[in-house]
């Protein structure tokens, strides 16, 4: 049985009984770690579930697919996910191999981003198409993640912005000379993130392109979400530019049309003069 | 402290280590039973956690707040949502309660079927706006989230229909008489949500409608979501009318634009014929 178990969000005690007593029955265990991150790392779940861990990096599970596969008709294998294991990032092929090679498999979820978001106070049946945000380069400046928020924001949907995550990456100097030499991970921030997108904002209000989204549109950064130390704060979007939220990883959420228990539950969270700029379109919705 | 732990989707060891540990630490724990069912009932997980709960329907909920808060500033209480406590229903009003009275509260986030769906193989990214089918009666037959499901097909996105659960609810007559005796509890299946959808299909189509819907749409019904009888079944429109996927909850998911990845996951759970409908867009989108 190839068995892909969620690891929820937080830490260790963040698996579900089912899928601990799943990675104890398996004789190997994979830990999925390029689309997502735990607050504690490999170590810290090998200990707690006294066995040691396999790190499957993109290679491994992209190549090495036949190697993860290995015996899992007679013996049980773990593939363990940050999140949930078609949470944000689906593992399709994987389960279609092993599918394909007559192996059977189970997935044991767990909540993942794009539910336990929710718990910032806005309603998940009110949220729009998911976006994604890349770190950006000299030569490659994608917008089309600012049209997509446009879109929801216009049929008052808020957008959930999954922020960029790059683990083991070369430099392109080491990838052409063959070198396997990793740059050090990097997580987008909500201020990198907020950032990103005001430009996007200065540059089409100098086109005078019309404004889907301002520098006083209401979002919300989270960080860390379902640790101990995790971090919701509602503002500006102008404001999360200058605001520090701590360690990865982080999301970022664009407010759409405002029912008034969300906008109390933002409340909650929010920074000074952060909810200011909200209007009222009619008795019951809100608008930034 | 309040507690608001996610149940997760199957049965008692779907909640996480993290819950667990909580729920034994509480002197109350209060299991919410009116927006969403276990497979296994309140005596089951009675059993599991080796302690008493109470069941919390919507009254207590909505009117009896201020009971499940009693004295948890100086106690731990728990409150049980069955998938994730932001999921598919919010309790943001028990929450915001529990601020104002300056109690603290943490949430234990788990598995809903807002996020467990991508197991059916249709990436989460490329879902729009989540709907509600309710169960029609004589004289109120809503339609709105047709023209929902429609708007999410035309921008290539999937919809998720969550289908109507009805607890507790008092018929006309015993409302009227002020007799508290409840009716037995009802859930949509995935049958009668795609009836509904196909009567609304034929009423427009001999209305001269452009559809944005037909009986040859692929759609994927879902039952008992993370349980060990779950059910996953790829059909169209048309055939999900007369398929039975066995006891609640059910879910549906009427599919926009297809990768080609996600067309050969929905292969795995197919029913004959289900996707002869699908045509190709361009060289990586298909669709129905």
């Amino acid at each position: 049985m190839l068995y892909l178990i969620g690891l929820g969000l937080g830490d260790a005690a963040d698996i579900t009984v089912k899928g601990l007593q799943a990675v104890k029955s398996c004789s190997r265990v994979y830990l999925e770690a390029y689309t997502s991150i735990l607050t504690v790392g490999k170590e810290a779940l090998e200990e707690y579930y006294g066995m040691e861990l396999i790190l499957a990096d993109r290679d491994m599970v992209e190549q090495g697919a036949d190697e993860i596969l290995k015996d899992a008709d007679v013996t049980d294998v773990a593939f363990l996910v940050v999140g949930d294991p078609f949470g944000a990032t689906t593992h399709s092929d994987l389960v279609l191999r092993a599918v394909h090679a007559g192996i059977p498999y189970k997935v044991i979820h767990n909540a993942s981003i794009m539910n336990a978001v929710g718990c910032c106070g806005l309603q998940l049946y009110n949220f729009g198409e998911t976006v994604s945000l890349v770190f950006w380069t000299d030569t490659w400046r994608p917008e089309s993640f600012y049209d997509k928020i446009c879109k929801n924001r216009t049929a008052g949907l808020h957008t959930l912005c999954l922020l960029d995550i790059k683990v083991k990456e070369q430099s392109i100097e080491n990838m052409m000379r063959g070198k396997k030499i990793y740059e050090p991970p990097r997580f987008m921030t909500v201020s990198q993130a907020a950032d990103q997108l005001i430009q996007i904002i200065q540059r089409r209000r100098e086109e005078g392109a019309e404004l889907g989204v301002t520098e006083n549109t209401v979002c919300v950064g989270v960080a860390r979400l379902g640790a101990d130390d995790q971090r919701i704060c509602t503002a500006t979007l102008q404001q999360l530019v200058s605001c520090d939220l701590g360690g990865p990883l982080h999301s970022l959420v664009i407010t759409g049309q405002l029912h008034p228990l969300e906008v109390d539950m933002l409340r909650v969270n929010a920074e000074p003069n952060a909810l200011e700029h909200l209007h009222m379109l009619d008795s019951s919705t809100y608008c930034s």
